[in-house]
């Protein structure tokens, strides 16, 4: 099945500390693979501490902060993990809104781990399904949604996954959904490659 | 106003790592100070890795493990903070059993800074009004819940703070309130001191 990502730019939302390594390499990767081209966006544009569970890892360099980061340019978004990561997106009401922006035009949005309790905030759960890691089922279901485990699930433009060991899934589910909805940018001619 | 906690046995909930360091050491002198023997409870019941803000701190002996601990030996309950120690908490049934008990039977909870995520698993919140760090908000909200921005907030048995800022006055009214409820261990005589 195709997954040509090509004129598409996917946005990596993330914290500027806190969030899981792996959860954001992988489908960085995945994307890159795919001829996408991921952004990294933090919350003020600088380095980002990554984490390895609660130890740190490398940093990295944001390619943009929110305030700079203007949603419509985006064909989907990535939610990784880290507990700390959501934890500080949710507070931020510049990321609760960048985040809302996809669901209104129902682009798509994959998050794993940690990363749905930034669409809890966003109040974009209520009537979907997803999974996440299992702390918090409790706050998605009274968010509204409905929680399952499994290693991936899709609903609609949402793809979701629990944790570092589904990411091979995650990625393949969230390369199809985003080549699925295609390029909001790119001229209908750049989409043929594939 | 008399805080004599003789004869009265606190609890210290905590995760096995991730307590928030100063949020667990502040209040557990404070029940020293006042006469009262505090007892750290993790999950395990072995080495607790504390935290400061993201950084590893210190290590501590909990006292037993949960599968050791019986709720009604308590005359209350603390919950620190630390992102990743409630998170942890709230997925081990144990913990969420233990925590229930106290609200059974009304006996004194404080909870600081992410703890009362471990209240929203627990399922006590229907009706009470609390504070916390403001990331749980909506979560505590969509509990049932009512979240107030306050230093620190008192409703019935539960007494809630936002951060390690606010535990001056968190110390005060959660030494107030384990005060006012009584040991249900020691005989009336050895209470009569203060």
């Amino acid at each position: 099945m195709a997954r040509e990502l090509n004129g598409q730019t996917i946005a990596f939302l993330v914290a500027d500390e806190g969030v899981e390594e792996v959860e954001m390499t992988e489908p960085w990767k995945a994307v890159e693979e795919a001829g996408g081209t991921p952004e990294l966006i933090s919350q003020e544009g600088g380095s980002v501490q990554a984490f390895n569970h609660l130890d740190k890892s490398k940093t990295y360099d944001a390619d943009r902060g929110l305030d700079d980061a203007d949603p419509s340019r985006y064909d989907g978004l990535v939610l990784p993990g880290g507990v700390a990561n959501p934890d500080m997106l949710r507070a931020d009401p510049r990321a609760v809104e960048f985040v809302k922006a996809f669901f209104t035009d129902e682009r798509p949005v994959a998050a794993i781990c940690h990363g749905p309790w930034t669409l809890v905030e966003a109040d974009v759960l209520k009537g979907r399904t997803m999974t996440s890691w299992p702390s918090l089922q409790t706050d998605i279901r009274n968010a509204g949604g409905t929680w399952v485990d499994e290693t991936v699930h899709v609903d609609g433009v949402l793809v979701s996954s629990r944790k570092p060991d589904d990411l091979p899934a995650f990625c393949e589910q969230m390369l199809e959904q985003f080549a699925a909805h295609g390029s909001r940018t790119a001229s209908p001619g750049s989409r043929s490659g594939g």
